[in-house]
This record gives C-alpha cells, sequence and structure tokens, in this order.
C-alpha cells in the first residue's frame, strides 16, 4: 500500500491544503516567507532542539503544539531571529497573530519556523507591510515552499508518499549546522490522513528518532531544529503501520538528501554498525566514525585509511566492552580490517563512488544502527570562512 | 625561582641523560627513531590515551611506569604500530627489548611511543639491523629528538625551565587527530630534579589536566596519546610548588605550540569560560566552543559571529542552568553579546589577529576553564584528503 515516489509530477499532493511563498525582502531577493495552512484543523506533533540558545520559533512552536492541533506553519528564512532577547520574543508573537489574522484562526494554531543568520532581528516594518495582503492559492506549491525555506542548500529537498487514498509530502531545509537532537533543521509533513493527536505524536517521534536524528554534516547542533507534521484528515483513517512506514521512507529519502546537500559535500557516507550491545552504544560508534574529521576528510580524498575508523570507535572509551582484536571494518563490500588483504581494484572502486558505506561489526551483541553524513571538503571551509555575518 | 626561557641557548640542559636520534628508514629518510636515556635510575610518571584502539605502545608503557620508576623513553615516528594485532604487540616487545640490551637496563625501565600512520607493521628487518649498533650521545640532543618525534608538525616543540638547581625540559610532537582524553600526543618531559614517585605522579596529572588535556585541534583523540615524565635526581631535591610551577608554564607553552600548528591552522583560539557553575561545566563549554567547525571556520575568515558561539554554547543541552539571556561574550577585549553594538575597527583588529581569544560568562557559578584550539581552514582539509595511506 506504500508507494514511492516515481518523479515530482506523477503523485497528487494531500488535499485541503494551501499555501503560499513570497519575497518580503529579509535578506535579498529570493522567496523568504511562506506558509502552508490546512482548510481544517489538523492533529500535529513537532519535535525541537534542545539548544540552551533555542530561538522564540522553537519556544512558541513547542508552546502552540503541546494540545497536539494545529492550522497552519509560517517559515522565515535568512533569518533565524535567535539571541534578540526580548524583541526576538515580540517579534516572533507578532508575525505569528499576522499569520493567524490572515488565516482567521487563533495564533496558537499557527507554527513558526525561522532559520539564518543569528543575532540579527527581523525586518518588521517590512513584515508588517507585506504580510495582511498575502493571498494563499490552493493550487499545490509544495514546492514553491520548499524553496523558500532554503538557505544556503544548493537545491530544495521534496518527497511524497500514498498511503491508502491518503497522501504524505514531506519537505526538508539545512545543510549546515546540522548534527540533530531531538529533532534537526528545519523539516515539514503534511498529510491527508486522519490519525489521532496521540498516535501521530508516537510514529512522528519513532521516525524522526530513525532518520533525521541519524544525520550530521558537522556535530554543530542548530538553535533553531523543528520536525513538524500536520495531519487534517481530509482523506480519512488509514492503516497506521502504513502510515508509519510510508513517512519512515520519506524521512529517510529527506535525511539522505540533506547529507549529500551537507556544505561542501561531494559524497554521502553511510555507517553501519552491527553486532552492538544495545542501540545506544551502536549509535554513538557510528556517530564517532561519521563525525570525525580524519574520516571525513580521508573519504573527500578517497583514501581508504580504515586506521582512521579504528581511531574513531576508539574514541568511544567508555565502551569498555569494545575489544578492538574482535572488531571487523568493511569499506562497503570490502573487509579492510583485521588480518585482510583487500583487493585494492574494487577498494578504490568503493572509495571512487559517490556513496561510502562503511561498515563495523562490533562484537558487543546484536543491536545495530545506521546514521549518515558527508565528506568535509574544502568547499566547507570556504562555505563558512567567507560567509560574513 | 622559576626562569622562563628566554632562548634556547641561554639554558642548560637537565644533567644526566643521554640522546640518539637517527634514521632507520621507518617511512623516509627524516630521523625517525630516537631514544632519551638517564644515566641513573628515575622517579616516572605518566598518562595515556584512553581508546579502545590504544596501541601496544601505550599499553607497554602503562605497565612499565606501574612502579613508578623507567630509565628511558624511545620513540619510533612515522609508523604508529597501532591495530596490528599479536605481531604489533610482538614487535613492540622486541623493539623495547633492544633498546634495554643497548642500554644495559631491564626491558621495564623502556618506555615506548610510537606516532605515525595506523595499521601498519613496523619494518623490523631494518629495526634489528640499526638499533644494536646505535650510540648514545652525552650532549644535549633534546632538539634532535624533538624533530625525530615529528610527523605532520612543521616545526618540532621544545621548552625548558629551571627550578632552583634543576632543570625541565619538555618536548611534544602532534599536529593532527588531537583531542587528548587522559593524556595527549606524544610529550616528554626529563628533569634532573629529585622527586618521589608518588609526588612526581600527582604533579604530572594536575599539569596534564590544565595543559595538554585543555586542547584540541580537530576532536579526534589519538590512539597514540602518552605524556611522560622522567626525574633523575642529579641536581638533587627541589621546591615542588616551584617545580608544578616551572612544569605547568612549560606544558602549557607546548600546548599552544600543539593548537598554533594544528594541521592546516593559521590561527590560535584560546576559549575561556569564566562564571560556571563548576570545572567540568566551564571545559564542557569552552570545549564545545573551540571544537565547533562553525566557529572555528569563522575565526578562519576573520568573522566576528558571534552567534556561532551562542550555537555552540547552545550544544551543551544537559547544561539547563545556562540561561541564555544570562550569558555573555566577548571576542578579545570586545562585549558582543548582549545588548552590545560594538566598535566595528576594534572588533575587526581583534579578528584579523593570529591568536583570537573568546571569553564567554556564563553566570551560572564562579568555576572557570581556559582552552586552546586553532582555526579550520582549507590547508586541514587538504593535509587529510591528499595523504594517502
Amino acid at each position: 500500500l506504500v508507494k514511492r515516489k516515481v518523479g515530482a509530477d506523477t503523485m497528487k499532493d494531500p488535499r485541503g491544503f494551501r499555501t503560499c511563498a513570497v519575497n518580503i525582502g529579509i535578506k535579498d531577493e529570493t522567496t523568504d516567507f511562506s506558509i502552508v495552512a490546512s482548510d481544517r484543523p489538523c492533529t500535529a506533533a513537532g519535535v525541537f532542539t534542545k539548544s540552551r540558545f533555542a530561538g522564540p520559533s522553537v519556544e512558541l512552536s513547542r508552546r502552540h503544539l503541546a494540545d497536539g492541533r494545529a492550522r497552519a506553519v509560517v517559515t522565515v528564512s535568512k533569518n533565524a531571529n535567535v539571541a534578540n532577547g526580548d524583541r526576538g520574543r515580540k517579534d516572533a508573537e507578532e508575525v505569528v497573530a499576522m499569520v493567524a489574522g490572515l488565516l482567521s484562526c487563533g495564533p496558537d494554531e499557527v507554527i513558526i519556523g525561522s532559520t539564518g543568520v543569528i543575532g540579527r532581528p527581523y525586518p518588521m516594518d517590512r513584515l508588517r507591510e507585506r504580510v495582511p495582503g498575502i493571498a494563499l492559492s490552493a493550487e499545490a506549491g509544495f514546492e514553491a515552499v520548499a524553496k523558500a525555506i532554503m538557505t544556503t542548500d544548493t537545491h530544495h529537498k521534496l518527497e511524497r508518499a500514498e498511503v491508502g487514498d491518503a497522501v504524505i509530502v514531506g519537505i526538508a531545509k539545512g545543510v549546515g549546522m546540522i548534527e540533530p537532537d531531538m529533532a534537526t533543521l528545519l523539516t515539514y509533513f503534511f498529510t491527508d490522513a486522519e490519525i489521532g493527536a496521540a498516535d501521530l505524536d508516537g510514529i512522528f517521534r519513532r521516525v524522526i528518532d530513525r532518520t533525521f536524528n541519524c544525520v550530521s554534516v558537522d556535530t554543530d547542533t542548530s538553535t533553531s531544529d523543528s520536525a513538524v507534521i500536520l495531519a487534517n484528515g481530509t482523506a480519512g483513517e488509514v492503516d497506521l503501520d502504513d502510515f508509519e512506514k510510508a513517512l519512515t521512507d520519506i524521512a529517510e529519502r529527506l535525511t539522505k538528501q540533506v547529507a549529500r546537500d551537507g556544505e561542501g559535500a561531494t559524497k554521502l557516507i553511510e555507517v553501519v554498525v552491527t553486532h552492538a550491545r544495545d542501540e545506544t552504544q551502536a549509535k554513538k560508534v557510528a556517530k564517532a566514525v561519521v563525525n570525525s574529521p580524519l574520516v571525513k576528510t580521508a573519504v573527500h580524498g578517497c583514501d581508504p585509511n580504515w586506521g582512521r575508523v579504528a581511531m574513531a570507535i576508539g574514541k568511544c572509551s567508555d565502551e569498555t566492552d569494545i575489544d578492538q582484536r574482535r572488531v571487523e571494518i568493511e569499506f562497503g563490500d570490502v573487509k579492510v580490517y583485521p588480518d585482510a588483504e583487500p583487493d585494492l581494484d574494487r577498494l578504490s572502486a568503493v572509495m571512487a563512488g559517490d556513496e561510502v558505506l562503511i561498515t563495523v561489526r562490533l562484537a558487543t551483541g546484536s543491536a545495530s544502527a545506521r546514521v549518515w553524513g558527508c565528506d568535509l571538503s574544502d568547499g566547507y571551509v570556504r562555505i563558512n570562512a567567507d560567509y560574513t555575518t
């Protein structure tokens, strides 16, 4: 019952949502302000950054989702509205109130996301002048929204899946400051399936934990991480297992897009840790490998330097049940440690690919975990050294 | 009573040590094999990596230091002899035995350090052929040893201090795979002061914790981290407080040299966290800032992007007493958060320096910590992507 997307045009959008994506002039001439609004009330769930410098968008949205209901998501891009003190909080509330006015709903039905530079206030004059006149369209505008939430992304990220009569669409942005904690970057899902708020919350947390919480571009956790889902029920009930499977599928594809589009990235790195004591150990070791700058630069240079993978596993010094004599390491399907005399041609082919799989067998148990990341290139340094505040 | 080094030639070496630094052909034509040996037995102390992939050099040295006594330190550079299984263990023991034979002392009096590529065996044939014929010299050869232990270091690192009649000399190597845990990279100290093994151990652990354990180049912890001190007593007793002060001074200067010479580094970053709940919190926040790739690239680009410092503090999400409304951030002596309208000329001058100081006032207590790191440049990526195993 779960169909994968075959092309952007072959699958419908979820029914009962209106959208807009406009330029307000937050920073430049690109679209920077978008709304997705449901015609009827939705059940909703969200997970957010645990950063101690979380912005007012995160605080406000967390509060508005506490009752498991929402109507709309508004996103301001090119400005995170973070670390702006009381002014930032008031500005976020005013933007939400303007959108609520536009949609004739309560402010507590509006979720707000904000992404971009930290420590600079919104251009409130421009927002006050433009927002009240915005018209939402019933035409499918998810692609335009996916574009409007971008910052340094090189392309927009959008995936769809069908579950019975219902459709789920997911969008995401974010290519730097990415090591999500409870959630990640900005990612939104909209569906016309009918799902109770408690079920939706449980499914959403499980899915985000297995997908977006398993990606890291640069170990830096955003102050604005927000993942939100709205279900408006227009298409009626669906099988919950099918729904979770479809949502996992979309979220995993978006996650890999985020890793592959990581700032300066030229390769996707997938690290699979098997035979671990428990999932926590597996994920910890996998993260240590995928986040190691020396592993990342080796992958960038197509160098099968498995010694750096060993080093990264070794960093997990609290995991005292890991015995270096029992660990096994593979690049792609080529065993490199221990006692390996790998076929160098096959190994070169693996390292030359644009997706590099690193598998670690820990021999401490039977749990496993899979995480995604990207290589570290001169491009990452240039993007972030030349970025001027 | 503690004199700082004013120039390499103005200060004596500690008495009663002989040295050698030769080329064995471990990898290329540079000096790659060195010994420092005391004429008489020494009290000794050491701290080592906690890596689960620690090499046999670390295992062996830890065992040999258990009784607080040693005679010599041998270092093989350009090959770490890590992850080589039983063969690696046997090879390390054989090298130690050869050096013990050369010095006519017990193998358990020899400490061994090894640094370089992981997963490649020592060229034992060449070692067996060359080591037994090596002659040690009583001439001060610490500079030659400091050079022989280098790998990708751009220059050797050596510092001296006098304490009463005694002298301490310290050397260090290491510019990548550096986020020490219990110890760091390779760093050795030799002194002719007379100090009991228990006192020496206590002093050494405190000093390393405040210096080498406060540096990070790239968050990657070496499999070979070893810090060792030998005191041969030739110069007689010294005041222990003076000794600790002098040792701290040398260790801190070596630590800053390591950070400044970090792979690809163009700037030293010093992060000071004050008014923290306790030292653990202060060091955790300071490490989060100094290790953030986005902070490191901003410093590389001379960009006073304090939003990234706020983000890095925010990553310490378990530190729930940190309140973003009470935190203060300075670059150099220029306040940038909160409510700051910094003098942009002064701020530019701070960012253009080759040492950038970032101060964070947490307002959760009265503890503080100081850590060192370096910027992240294209150079780091090139060195580590082009390094071929």
